[in-house]
């Protein structure tokens, strides 16, 4: 997120705006905690993982009220335009801030990929790798016979980390909130695979999913007493670290043209990746919504990993 | 390519074909040397840089008569398809193949991303995040004023790397084949970006560049005594390295895609990402062709660029 | 431990000497599954993590009729001598091989750093920048008050890797299995580390302290409303990954040191790091002892976080 | 450098004491740029590569009016006590102040680790898994017959770095200052390495050896048409990036020392990692004296490397 941040700043300047950057999301918003920003004031935000400037809950926000002060506050300290960096909740809340007057540009960030408008939101490649390299090392441990490898990663409702980890991190198999998975044929492949003299079988489990990581670890332990499943929850593992390029070029994109939206006037829009353009996506078509998981890919998963590697 | 190699023997198993992998590319297709491949065969393929397989220059391969005996030798052996994962110049190769009636499908991979038809090639977001890595820890070295870090990226006649590699490591310029820089615009940046007091200064510099960035550090060197100009060539240091999430992924899709075209009996075609789908490309039309740069993206870097960080 | 086998060769080479690899430890050794090693055989061998001979629990070694069917097994297959590269558990049947007269040296190979003998196991530096890695990215999340990060590490009875862990990450507490820490010091820490203004806590548990990781967790979400605990447990993803460069020397040194000590006729040994020097210390003084935790550490790791940070 | 200036910091907090931060060196010593540091302004330092506190030559320092210039600015600062951390020459510049009265404590700090009177400096660690990353990738690409991969690092006069970089590297043969090499047994090593059947040959040369990298690469492109040398200066590439887990441990006990020496009056001293302990090093005894490189490294670097991998 901080290289959106300083993407929107460095476009900003570019237009000879002023630039203040709000601390602690919304909460922050209502409290007026504005941090003035300058050119040098950003240095070194590009390569920095984690949000520089705070996120926090709001109780306040989220009542009608809370909005309309939040409106007040932010008039009172001179601003014309926001731009929101955040996941779902945190863009709900622009809808809500521009339908009040106040002219907000959305910008998707969210380790999830659940965004709806954007084929990725700021964070997700990040996320992904950071993922994959957790597989790899999993992977990497001595293995022994009729061991199953369980990693449970994040995605709420929405199975693509899922997916993606697993094609990418060369799962046997994978489980997600959109696709139906028997416990009992998770064991079979393990016995297959075992048989089929892998030294390894990784399973990749959505944190949305049916039977939860927690729950297949059980069925497998459960299984015959030549089993065990080993649990590793990747989670706040995956929200850290360094961005990958890709972020970075992303937050550069939508930063600029989250800038240019509120230029031109057109407030009240998401700035999403479309195919290879950044289009601008109403806000109020994308709240509420979910992104739906591409099953070409989640097929991809299971062809790649249908044959023992 | 190893990430590839793996996708495309996974997906043929899938049909119940056999497998078999040529070591050293075209020099051992001519001279035979097949590799049988079976599912136990590729473990740990997924994780690892570099080309497994091996790559050789072939000068035999070079002429009308070894692309012929090229096709003898597959057919000899029984290859009944064949897929080449390469750059433009395997690709070429591919197309002469299947001129000569052995049913190839195509599949990009460079670092350069200068292969036509397709959005990216396999290696070129795993080169682009380890060039990034360097200009990150070469602005973290300890700066001097009028200091200029020179970085030169690979690409060949394409920017690409060189702009994405500005984009996401922050640098104050980016110098490309395609679009012209003077030097002395060069030293004037480096100069104002001192006196409006940033800590340092980078400049990316794409191998195939006018001025190189041998001469742009000359350029600096000599434009006054408080001015020194270091050079970091990233040079092979960006082709080896663990694949990242986005290239294993990418080669899992190219990888499948190949092996459904042939057996969709639609042989001649390069698998390339246009957007978010693979589409099959004829091979004749991107032999020879050069891949543009997007100027939006050059623009971009420069709009970022321009106000001190 | 595959830099540690690829050591052991090459020193083995330089001497002249024939090498085999025994493939999954004592069962492998019992069911004679060597695996004859040249020179080319060890290409790759330095960068790669995990152990690629593999590892299996043998019940057959366990039993004193086992190891002497391991000795002939070995006699039988003209082995002259061994090199085990392992754990305490390893090194005792180490021990057990060379008093029934088969020549063995000992390299200690463990994540837990819990072999008498040595400074330093190898496994324990990789195992270390990875559970830092962990913590630095877990500190990286957005934090918001009253918030508890728990992180178990790994390491036995020993709190080593605790310690080193929270010193290098600038962890605020740290509990092992050597010293008592009450979990009501560490909720009141929490509270005063919050109010000190701090934006982040993270307390380094090893996974033989007590309470354990999770029951810190219990005190700390019992010890009011406003009090919250994420456990990230980093398991099975410290024991992979490629080896930092001081386990990869370490390797070569210790290694060597083996071949060194069996072509002198000095078997029964165990190589250790002391200091800076390798030293052969008899295998019966280190099997059964504990390695004990430096208390000088432990202080320290407390005097670097009792100050806010 | 910043996990050391962290370090001494909380140390100092500690004993109840005021800090503040120089900036910019003995430059800003003597401009009396001071930054007050209370326990909140470290946050996030210690995983952070580079120099937060800048560095600048100083040629004001460099005359002994300059240094009791210096003197003067700490003490109307209110200065009881100054920890440097440096290499050699900031070293030097610490003896001379606490000569002319201002109480110094010294940590040594250079990627070099040519600092006598301690094994290891702060940043080595750091620099050499850089460096031998930067050797698995290159090694990692592509390679054809007849090539060399000479790879260039840091260590001014002294080859440790280049030595241990070998030696975890896997290189096939090391320059150092201090051992002489001919360049025509590089070749035949060359040579005799390809007939061997080895896909690689790298070579790691310091800085100050003799044939230089440069010199090397004209010898062995000289040698024949058949032969070709790529050089890659890992230059300041080593010098950046986030300290390895060894570093920081390194830092927080020499820092935590180094404030501890103050408080018992013992100034004068360099903190020295002397096999597993921290020394107090009298800085006169280490002022211009020379590290040795252990020839045993040396040798071993030889050892594993004359089988062809």
């Amino acid at each position: 997120m901080n290289a959106a941040v300083r993407a929107v700043a460095q476009a900003a300047f570019g237009k000879g705006w002023e630039v203040a950057a709000v601390e602690s999301g919304y909460a922050g918003l209502l409290e007026g905690r504005f941090r003035s920003v300058d050119s040098g004031a950003l240095s070194g935000w590009m390569s920095r993982g984690g949000t520089m400037l705070g996120t926090e809950r709001s109780d306040d926000f989220a009542t009608d009220e809370g909005k309309s002060r939040a409106v007040e506050a932010a008039r009172e300290a001179g601003v014309e335009g926001l731009v929101v960096v955040g996941g779902g909740g945190s863009l709900a809340g622009a809808l809500a801030l521009d339908e009040r007057g106040l002219p907000v540009a959305g910008i998707p960030a969210t380790i999830d990929n659940d965004v709806a408008g954007t084929d990725m939101s700021i964070g997700v490649d990040t996320a992904l790798n950071t993922a994959v390299g957790i597989i790899d090392r999993i992977r990497d441990t001595a293995s022994s016979h009729h061991r199953a490898h369980v990693v449970e990663v994040f995605g709420r409702d929405n199975g693509y980390l899922a997916v993606m980890s697993a094609l990418a991190g060369g799962a046997d198999a994978v489980l997600t909130p959109e696709f139906e998975t028997k416990p009992e044929d998770i064991v079979r492949l393990l016995e297959e695979s075992y048989e089929g003299g892998k030294p390894h079988f990784v399973v990749v489990v959505s944190e949305g999913a049916s039977p939860t990581a927690d729950e297949l670890c059980g069925h497998i332990n459960d299984a015959g007493e030549s089993y065990a499943a080993d649990l590793t929850a990747a989670g706040h593992i995956q929200s850290g670290g360094g961005p990958t390029a890709f972020d970075r070029i992303l937050a550069g994109r939508l930063g600029a043209a989250a800038v240019k939206a509120l230029a031109d006037g057109d407030a009240g829009k998401m700035m999403g990746l479309q195919g290879n353009v950044i289009e601008r996506v109403p806000l109020e078509e994308i709240v509420g919504e979910d992104r739906p998981l591409d099953p070409g890919l989640y097929e991809l998963a299971g062809e790649l990993a249908r044959i023992p590697r």
